[in-house]
């Protein structure tokens, strides 16, 4: 790090978000090295205020942390994100998605953008393994039957049991991975389609066998787990010829973004039986779930938590500080989304 | 196997159960050696008339298979056995638990009596790691807001991480054994407490850590999950005392049987908080469950189907078949639960 002789003040490093959470005995250590602050603001109309309050009162935010869990200040565009120039250097974000962050602002602005790669990749994965487990033994329409009284009635046993069968990864990043890792525990055979395929070393440690096509992924598949990101490519990625694709029967998990799944398409394929159950984490419209995910019972519904654990949200917050430390210690973050030019927002005296 | 020439007529099975299922190859290659039928009753009251028409009828039945779901049978004791004699030589059952049956009715009738080991073991697992992680996460509770519209309303997240807890496996049979392997890829500590210590390999091969005392275990364990068998001396065992020597806010499931945790003490543990949740698939009054954990949001339900799946019948009834082809070939089964002497009730020709 720059000694206190060579730069005169600390960076300053704002947080914002939705929860106060920080990893206390890291944030003790990185004090040393950045004045740390955290914005006092609720929702976006709080924050389009006290953002250039603050910058206006204590000086210049060199780097902004946005936490998880941050719906009530989307988009994180020109109009919230102005008040930091000339500034601010870097904008690093907990989460793993960023379809909410204008990054080709950011880049004209000379801001580096830094998602999270890694931090909710496990909590998402145990989601994704945890609906997985849900659709197989249709264990909330056995939680339904035994909380109303019916006991075993209604043709809950006996259930499907995931060994043997075999999972199809759809997107193999992270969290495809640590899934890859967690299914096996569970004898499941693995498949993964991805835009790249692994290394050899890289299957072998995720005990995954490629499909070069999806639909070849999707014929192949027991159950289908989306963990890709939602872009132009993905969006709508799965749609009636897709689940025309699937194995009859198959099961559907999505832990990733609602429209990547044609959402009229799905209820289609569950009520022909195509898709005999589908878990969802994820939706087009969130909050608002569609009346027939939320009313059917071949839908498991989850309100988007995969990633919203006490573990991903340390992690994330670390992973932000990291790309911070990074950024002023080398001039390049760790994993940047974007890359950014030297000096184009000014100078920051380091 | 005896050759034709040396038993005048294949050994007779039957088969007993509330389901149709069977391993349709197995049993193809199973019948060269074996007379193979299955029992038509689908309760105790045409099970009490159809076993004896069926030995009147067709001859002495040689082996008695118990498949899984057998309630409406209930108990298996003298009344219903009895129509076996003198021609029975061993009754196998599908099942892991064997309180509902009389075993030592059958020692003292020379009939030798097996569960079944493995069978069932890793769809147990796989329930019991499925309600760990609905209990850390809040799940269900999560489900309930998703379908009425809440969204992450109520406090739901951020969620707990399995990841870094400790999990308490109290017994360590084959259950346990499958759950310590499933709960190592969530990244959990396993500890374990059994009658005996398991061998350094097994606890090398488990990665779990044993616990000279239970109340050791209970005090170290985020979530405590109980998987030893219900006998005499575990019937309450996690009573008052017990969830007093539990980490506070610690996570419980049972997959065991009901009348090993003492419910009245459990509910006053949800209720002061000392357990923040608790998974159940089994209950001490089944088919009834008790109010209180119907309806909290404290507690996941399930309708005792942990072992009732596809491939633990599968499994299951394979494992009933070995035990009488054993029975048969070397005159004692593979894994008998009693001690049978040779000749006890008639010559069985072979």
């Amino acid at each position: 790090m720059p000694s206190s002789s060579q730069v005169p003040r600390r960076p300053r490093v704002v947080a914002m978000g939705s929860r106060e959470y920080s990893v206390d005995d890291y944030v003790a250590e990185y004090e040393k090295d950045f004045d740390f602050a955290v914005l006092d603001a609720e929702n976006r109309h709080e924050a389009l205020q006290k953002l250039p309050a603050m910058v206006q009162q204590h000086g210049p935010i060199d780097a902004l942390v946005v936490r998880v869990s941050t719906a009530e200040f989307e988009p994180f565009d020109e109009a919230l994100l102005r008040p930091l120039l000339p500034g601010c250097r870097i904008v690093a974000s907990a989460s793993a998605g960023y379809d909410e962050f204008d990054v080709a602002w950011m880049t004209r602005a000379g801001i580096w953008f830094c998602n999270s790669r890694d931090a909710v990749a496990e909590a998402t994965a145990d989601m994704a393994m945890f609906l997985t487990l849900a659709v197989v033994r249709d264990a909330f329409r056995a939680e339904r039957g035994a909380r109303s009284g019916t006991w075993k009635g209604g043709g809950i046993v006996p259930g499907r049991d995931p060994s043997g069968m075999t999972l199809g990864i759809v997107g193999m990043g992270a969290i495809g991975k640590h899934l890859a890792r967690k299914a096996a525990a569970f004898n499941m055979r693995v498949r993964y389609h991805n835009r790249h395929r692994l290394s050899i070393d890289d299957e072998a440690a995720c005990n995954a066998r490629y499909a070069p096509s999806l639909h070849e992924l999707l014929a192949s598949a027991d159950v289908v787990s989306i963990n890709c990101p939602l872009t132009c490519e993905t969006a709508n990625l799965i749609s009636s010829a897709e689940f025309a694709a699937m194995k009859p029967g198959a099961f559907l998990v999505n832990t990733a973004r609602g429209a990547i799944i044609d959402e009229a398409a799905l209820i289609a394929a569950l009520e022909s039986g195509r898709v005999t159950r589908a878990g969802l984490d994820v939706f087009c419209n969130e909050p608002h779930i569609h009346e027939y995910f939320r009313t059917s019972d071949r839908v498991v519904c989850m309100p988007h938590m995969g990633a919203v654990t006490d573990e991903a949200f340390r992690r994330g917050e670390r992973e932000c500080l990291e790309n911070i430390r990074a950024c002023f210690r080398t001039g390049r973050p760790v994993a940047p989304v974007n890359e950014v030019g030297g000096g184009v927002n000014g100078d920051h005296g380091d």
